[in-house]
């Protein structure tokens, strides 16, 4: 009898593994599957993908680190100049991601030789933040901007070797293109789009030596070349190109986890007392030693709570989501940008004396970033109203019974932020108050949203007598009991 | 044409889904798909879970990156209990998520208030790793133990709550439980379980105002109490019950990417050097004050190779294994452990100076620590093989096809370590390039693996006519011209 459950439970686990794959053209996960059943000369890409994400999303997250480390008062114009970095090491590690999807969009299954191809590309793009750093430290010397052309180039020829190495065993290609005639004009298709980068930045490396601004000019232009739609659904450069939701997913949730874990790094490494200091300064009083800490651990909290519910923001979004699409993936990637800035403004907020003029700045940047972050994820729900045939869960669809709840998770954190920013400006001297009131409010708000709602609702009723309330009230409470009974 | 094709990859699916509906389960996860699709208030969990596999990860690898930061030559001593708490950390966090793993076996369908219970949760097992080094620097101070007891206790009481929630709204739970008729029983005995560790803490913790060793004893006395096998297949004490295979390949990818990319975080932030510098003793030349971080790069290089290898080989092996009990977790938690600490070894390679004694010590733990985490990962494949029928795929089988090839790959790595080992202690003087030679070998050996292999049983079968050989020589070819046709 135990023997018969646990088969069935793994039974269940490759059942929702078959689920997770919803989108149409990953429907035959099936036939994949027989090819691992049959030899483990091929086997699913899945688990290469997420190896992937996460050192993507590491990597895409470590240039906070040097903006973490730089003291706010000690030099405004570094500390800037490593925020500017940030964001670019940021969106380019994510136009790396981008492309990295894409790629395995039309190869999808692997091999043992494309596990280790994929590996090698990894590890070039994992040096890209280091190359842009060199680039932003000495602006006036060209080998960061070598260096990363070089990067560029080498990763840009590793995927052609895939894309070429995938054709040659056509079995490994999505079903869709092995079943097509024109194999060969979808490959030159893909290698063209592919090689189009490196071979931009050949040239920009061969212009850096002759004329620096050039370099800049030409990669911005010919980063937004637009392409004559036409028939592929890969590779093609329309906003609405489906871009996979389970990466999406995967590369989000990656940078979430890293976000809230970076204070207790610090915290884990630095605050620690030495003993010699507890013996000598506080009399062996080891709480007394600790007490000096308490701001970092309160911003290690705080942090940790507000990245965690914005992936709950984030994870509530991805769940009523059918279909990510590449306009979607690039909010989403703005919407990341400014959580990684969060744990860094946390610690502001907390390391400034208290009053003073840098407190109040230090709490009104975090308020701006946690509203822009939470405005994107907004933005992203926007976007996919727009085509709600396709990208929604019927459910959610406007006027739909879980529209509204799902509008207030999304607005609640930008409209608390943008509440706070407005709070601090008019009561300057509470601003510390006041936000710690709203780390506290916050969640307790996100458990009590649906009572809330339905309160603010019927509130809305009485005020303006209005018809409409009670008919969403009423659908709100029905899935509930569907599922009950 | 396309279209058509389409459709028929859509027809495949539907009958995979009629499939699903004979097995009286699988019912239940089409009903959860309806519950999902009916409304939001119930959601999968595999994405929660995810999330949670990679806060674990990233926690249970932080204590590393003290251990990374001490110098070999300053002290010791501190080095080693650095290390001691890197491993003791290591350990606890994955019981905590080995604890994580069978809750969420039990629970299957989240709500909003279980996601942000987990959230919370989570936020306390993130802060583990710091009350265990503040108990490690004051071995004399009860604080860090009260710490350490009051996160454990209040992390018991939070998945007390979450298993009380969970029976309270049944839909939730595991399809199993949800079926039986005496859920008070398994109610009942889960929350004994769960409570059995904090309970145990507060004991250890009033214990410790009194008497500190006690605690030990009881802790290492309680957690071992063998359960008189009952027929729950959850929350047995038996090294077979199954793990969720998913969680186990996520936390361990979760571990590999951030071991991969510890090096760079630390290069990004420590080896930019200052424009004045370079201005100063380097006059202005950028690539000669980059050369003396030579061995740095190295080292990422070398370190970044070395764990993306062994990440192929985990890979490989998780392919082929159909199931993952609590023995083969234990094993794959102590292969990590050493896996988390090669970053570190690598950078002793390179920093110490050429033809020293030190730079021998550390070229040989490199290799030691190599050999145990390849040697871990071998052991899962022997569990694996002891139950060969539920626990690994056919072709894998003893004497299968593909069986051979895949003990080539596992014992690739602890073979090379070895005898890399053993060289180094002859050539002592050449220990560098012998390590360097390695590294450069092990990535083109595995490229050319199924090759090579190929040679050696041709060369055993020249050598003693065997007749075996041939057979499997066959085997191993068939399913790549199987997958061809």
């Amino acid at each position: 009898m135990e023997e018969n459950d646990e088969s069935e439970i793994i039974e269940h686990h490759d059942d929702e593994e078959m689920e997770k794959r919803r989108t149409p053209w990953r429907n035959h996960s099936l036939s994949d599957k027989e090819g691992v059943n049959g030899g483990c000369s091929t086997q699913p890409s899945h688990r290469l993908l997420a190896y992937s994400d996460a050192l993507i999303s590491i990597i895409a997250t470590v240039m906070i680190l040097p903006v973490a480390h730089t003291k706010f008062q000690e030099d405004e114009a570094l500390l800037s100049t490593k925020i500017a970095v940030y964001l670019m090491t940021f969106l380019i590690v994510t136009v790396a991601w981008t492309a990295h999807i894409r790629l395995f969009q039309v190869i999808e299954r692997i091999d043992d030789t494309l596990a280790l191809l994929n590996l090698a590309c990894m590890m070039l793009i994992t040096f890209l933040p280091y190359t842009f750093s060199l680039m932003a430290t000495f602006p006036n010397n060209i080998l960061g901007i070598l260096l990363f052309c070089a990067c560029v180039i080498v990763i840009g020829l590793i995927q052609a070797v895939i894309v070429l190495y995938g054709f040659s065993r056509p079995f490994l290609l999505n079903d869709q293109i092995q079943a097509s005639v024109n194999q060969d004009y979808y490959k030159q298709h893909i290698l063209k789009v592919i090689m189009r980068v490196p071979i931009m930045c050949l040239f920009a490396s061969i212009f850096s030596f002759i004329f620096f601004p050039l370099w800049i000019r030409s990669k911005v232009l010919g980063g937004r070349i637009e392409e004559s739609p036409d028939s592929m659904p890969f590779y093609t450069y329309q906003p609405s190109e489906p871009l996979s939701k389970e990466r999406v997913e995967a590369f989000s949730d990656g940078v979430y986890a890293i976000v809230a874990t970076l204070l207790i790094l610090d915290i884990c490494e630095d605050n620690v007392p030495q003993p010699s200091v507890v013996r000598k300064e506080f009399n062996n009083n080891l709480i007394a030693a600790l007490q000096s800490y308490g701001p970092e651990y309160l911003a290690y909290f705080g942090s940790f709570a507000t990245v965690g519910l914005l992936w709950f923001v984030h994870h509530s979004l991805f769940l009523n989501v059918t279909k990510a699409t590449r306009l979607m993936g690039l909010f989403n990637t703005f919407s990341l940008a400014f959580v990684g800035g969060l744990p860094l403004a946390y610690q502001l907020t907390h390391e400034s004396p208290r009053g003073s003029r840098n407190e109040l700045e230090a709490v009104q940047i975090s308020c701006v970033i946690i509203f822009f972050a939470g405005l994107f994820q907004l933005a992203m729900f926007v976007v996919a109203l727009f085509t709600e045939r396709e990208a929604l869960h019927p459910y959610v669809h406007y006027g739909g019974c879980e529209h509204t709840f799902m509008l207030a998770k999304l607005s609640l954190y930008p409209c608390v932020a943008l509440g706070t920013f407005f709070i601090t400006c008019i009561l300057s001297r509470f601003s510390t108050a006041v936000f710690h009131m709203m780390e506290i409010g916050i969640p307790v708000a996100f458990l009590l949203l649906r009572l809330l709602l339905r309160l603010a609702l019927a509130f809305l009723r009485w005020l303006f007598c209005s018809e409409r309330a009670p008919v969403e009230d009423e659908h709100s409470r029905l899935p509930i009991s569907d599922i009950v009974t």
